[in-house]
């Protein structure tokens, strides 16, 4: 894993920019320089080392689709008016609005460009890849946004959500490590399937972890989802599973509350905490994982050539950050 | 002409979308069908056929490429604050901003799912035209919004940035036609060099319409450049040819004017027309058409193939909107 990181860091470090754009291109650089964990390069180059591939092949796609990550955390933060994003000031806090949306565009056309520079034969379906991928984002923030305004959002739709949100990129970031290595239809498809099982499960650990998580380690305000009426599984399934005053208190809490964002959390919570959701969300993640690795048990290639990947996903399930 | 036209508004009302997504795809709507000129489809379907082409062919890069110029159109009024856009609301004040960023994002993507629909064998070469269009876009974009800040620019950079802003577009748009026609490397440079002048040329002539225009029949409020401090051909000409008292009205107006947006608007139109301005752009903006009519000479097929493109350009040289 260190190797394929370095690898990735490698790549990402090599990228250069037109000097006299720098306006354009600094926030970018700050934007991948500040990394993360680099999750979906990792799926994409372990998803094509998985089917036989090299990861020399596989970098492109990788590193074109942290790029169109990245260019949607670049405008998601405007849109959410996040002023974090991995403990530091978000693009749009540290330059403004106008440089957000155009150094993002810059990024995401910049995606197809990387992308562009792979010589293998199925470039074109790597490229139709990363549209419909970007296009599934976008449709996944669009209701993301529109479910604040809704007060019917059910479980379900909420799935739906984070399934076009979170999941579709790291499904993307799996099939296109296995196209590189020309992989079957069949295992393509076992594989996307793969990443959207575990893209619902970390979706909602990351809803779990805005309640519950350190914040020192997980690098952004806690409780930000609350302060902002986000709907999440733990606050769709509190509406669902609250009685009486429980249910009075958080429906005021998620509309007219006036105290301030420290009260309103501690009074959340509280209702959380009493209806267990720490665990119930728990045990959603758990099922997730489940019918993946049940998935990837499919995938008729050597059972220790599966191990790497594997070893990723649970190092991520344990993350607390 | 109408025969292609009428093409174009064929395959932009077939445009179809996500019925579950309408709050995403409205927007788009909207902007696609207010239409504007058409200008770039155009230009390739014109390609195209002056090339031999088809325009059955070349209408994936024309509609791409009319949904990338939409895209753009989208999130500049949002960077420039524009209240109108083709005498309509721009999208972000009909909806907001969050919307006008996700609706121009999802556009930009588009706009490659379209093009991916294209069977001819060139499809990687348009696909690369296409990105480095919208990057060359975003550069201009970039500067345009850094010479709002800056006293200091050139002429020579102002021409940069509207060669990146405007003209690359029109360019590309003629070089794709060219392509689905197959058409020599030559003619493909030529056609896209052709493409440049004419930007060059439609952008100074924008200018001037900001100052000279019918406002009932521009469509968008006369000034708007003179009230945002915009440079300008106009502006930077001025700069540069005002003397004395002229120069300081000048400079007083684009920093620290404290009257009314009409009265910054008199005082500046009155320096433009002490130095005849309104000539001054005319007589660049010959030069540019001189220079791509030149271009257009030395492309090697049949005079009389030229004659409908010639007719479209000097269709939108005579508008007064």
């Amino acid at each position: 894993m260190e190797e394929i990181q370095k690898f990735i860091q490698q790549h990402i470090h090599a990228l250069t920019w037109q000097e006299e754009h720098a306006g354009l291109y600094d926030p970018i650089d700050y934007m991948l320089a500040s990394g993360g964990k680099r999750i979906r390069p990792c799926l994409c180059l372990l998803s094509a080392e998985l089917f036989g591939g090299s990861k020399e092949n596989a970098i492109y796609p990788a590193i074109a689709f942290e790029m169109l990550h990245n260019f949607t955390l670049i405008h998601d933060d405007i849109m959410d008016k996040a002023l974090l994003r991995r403990g530091k000031e978000s693009v749009y806090t540290k330059w403004n609005t106008n440089t957000a949306i155009l150094s993002g565009d810059t990024l995401f056309a910049e995606s197809y460009r990387y992308l562009l520079r792979y010589q293998g034969t199925e470039l074109l379906t790597l490229i139709s890849l990363l549209t419909d991928t970007a296009i599934e984002i976008c449709e996944g923030q669009q209701w993301d946004m529109d479910f604040e305004h809704r007060n019917d959002v059910t479980i379900n739709q909420y799935i739906d959500m984070i399934r076009l949100k979170t999941s579709v990129m790291l499904a993307a970031c799996l099939k296109a490590g296995a196209v590189t290595a020309s992989a079957s239809e069949e295992n393509r498809q076992r594989i996307y399937d793969f990443g959207i099982q575990i893209g619902l499960a970390f979706q909602i650990r990351d809803d779990m972890l805005d309640v519950y998580a350190d914040v020192a380690k997980f690098g952004k305000n806690i409780g930000g989802d609350i302060a902002e009426n986000k709907k999440t599984y733990l606050s769709l399934q509190a509406m669902h599973l609250a009685q009486g005053e429980d249910f009075d208190r958080l429906r005021y809490c998620f509309s007219s509350f006036d105290g301030t964002k420290e009260e309103k959390f501690i009074a959340v919570k509280s209702v959380y905490d009493k209806y267990n959701l720490k665990h119930h969300a728990q045990d959603r993640i758990n099922s997730y994982y489940e019918e993946a690795f049940l998935l990837l048990d499919q995938i008729d290639v050597d059972q220790q050539h599966k191990q790497p990947l594997i070893d990723f996903v649970n190092q991520l399930i344990d993350r607390d950050s």
